[in-house]
């Protein structure tokens, strides 16, 4: 059973610096990619680690600045080149859309896929995608403008059934299914084979959430409350602390203090400004309030 | 005195790979810098490279392909976080306004610089740009799209006064500009010194040409006729010869002829498709064919 892993491409901040491109993720989950923002040269980090993304599907936007969105083009463009069929879908502010679609017509006239963008309310906490196996919901953050994180749920994956018991009991196949997702089970006799007897219980589902850009706002903690991992910005350090509130960004202590509060497993930081050369003092002054925090660097995959 | 150079920041096609980002460079000459095409990260590898770009007033793009203009607006945005003041030179193809215009608009409504457009034709060999010291030309290509490549050529730069024939002959200073310039010299007696025994001759100015995206083509060859650096797309190998046609790109070897035919004093090919992961034997098929010609590499300053 593969885990959940994070492949950061880029966790830079506007400026992009030799180590840092700007801001993307792709995060596998359930044998699918969803890719978390898509600053300029997605594509180009993709490529040089080799990502293959037949499984990519869905792209979530967290706000219009251009560290996070202008990959995109040139992304899809090349998806078209690449003969993509399947749909992809874009989650975003609904301005992308007016701003993606002139770009859209004039270079990829002829995508063999479609581009279906999906508007979302950066204000509201709410469910923004759902499949099977994956909820996503947005995260209001606090910054220049309207800006959401993101929360990736795993659903409950089905019990794992006994398989001495299917023997014992004679269960038919066409049972099983049920039996899975947590039915009992009765016999031609009448007996009920509790469902506690039959099964044990799968893998916890996976939680990880993306909170960037963002000043420190505690107003998220209820929501990524214990996830398994957080990634959340630190673009600058406590020497910057009036510059961050101006700007409206974290320090690396800030995004500590909001790991520690919301009890999480695991912190990842990103977003580093570019006058940091040595980013292990950022990962240090987090760690002080936060001892299980990993710095985030470029073309890294973590397992969540 | 410094010399011209060509510093190539992305030398691939259509898809990136993991040595080459799409194509850019940069023309240094006479202390200014002139940037050809601009694909997606762009501004990655000038900060890659550490190119101080506080020289760059003019950009020129080929054509209106992803791949040559997909890193304008996040180098446009960057100029703005880092406070550019001086007036950016844009010149293309006029749709190219069209589509910057409203994503400058969202994402740098602020900028504190002018993005200045002007619209060339390219279909058209004619002077597009000129300055004290740099004449720029365009060169029409023959692609799917219209798109034009340029020919840079220094201006003729004063003469060298020998200096001891200022003390000799009295020369006062506010003559020594027109005489740089090629004047005669009379003294207070009415002598006549001519002008070739009071200077040498400069540098001889300088000439480079840049083609891509373009199939072959021996239109262009009376234009680049002698440049003292060819850079000519060489997308493919004549083992694609049929491809190369159907896309309107050119072969290592075409490039190769195209360098013979024009006699230019160097060859730099580039534009490769992603399917060469050893360039070496594109510049081996060139080099068949003329001899002086060399590989153009990411992040990699030629002296032209």
């Amino acid at each position: 059973m593969q885990n959940a892993s994070l492949t950061i491409l880029g966790c830079g901040s506007s400026l992009p610096t030799r180590k840092n491109f700007p801001s993307a993720q792709i995060l596998e989950i359930r044998d699918k990619q969803f890719l978390i923002d898509c600053g300029e040269g997605t594509q180009i980090r993709m490529r040089q680690m080799g990502v293959k993304t037949n499984r990519l599907g869905h792209v979530f936007i967290s706000h219009l600045h251009g560290d996070h969105c202008f990959g995109l083009i040139g992304l899809i463009s090349s998806f078209g080149m690449l003969n993509r069929t399947a749909d992809l879908h874009i989650h975003a502010q609904a301005d992308l859309e007016k701003i993606l679609e002139p770009q859209l017509a004039y270079f990829c006239a002829e995508l063999p896929f479609k581009v279906v963008f999906h508007a979302i309310n950066p204000r509201k906490h709410e469910l923004i995608f759902e499949d099977r196996s994956v909820q996503v919901f947005s995260i209001p953050l606090k910054h220049r403008v309207p800006c959401c994180g993101f929360l990736f749920e795993e659903k409950p994956r089905d019990r794992h059934i006994i398989r001495e018991m299917i023997d014992f009991y004679n269960i038919p196949t066409w049972r099983i299914p049920k039996i899975k997702q947590g039915e009992d089970f009765i016999t031609e006799e009448g007996e009920v084979i509790s469902n506690a007897d039959l099964t044990i219980s799968s893998e916890v589902p996976k939680r990880f959430a993306y909170c960037s850009d963002t000043a420190y706002s505690e107003k998220i903690v209820p929501i990524v409350q214990g996830v398994d991992c957080l990634y959340h910005e630190a673009t600058f350090m406590e020497d910057e602390l009036l510059r961050s509130k101006q700007t409206q960004h974290s320090t690396a202590r800030q995004a500590a203090e909001i790991a520690k509060l919301a009890n999480v497993k695991k912190l990842i930081i990103g977003h580093y400004s570019a006058r940091y050369s040595n980013q292990n003092e950022l990962l240090r002054e987090a760690q002080l309030v936060f001892e299980n925090t990993i710095l985030g660097e470029d073309m890294t995959v973590y397992e969540i």
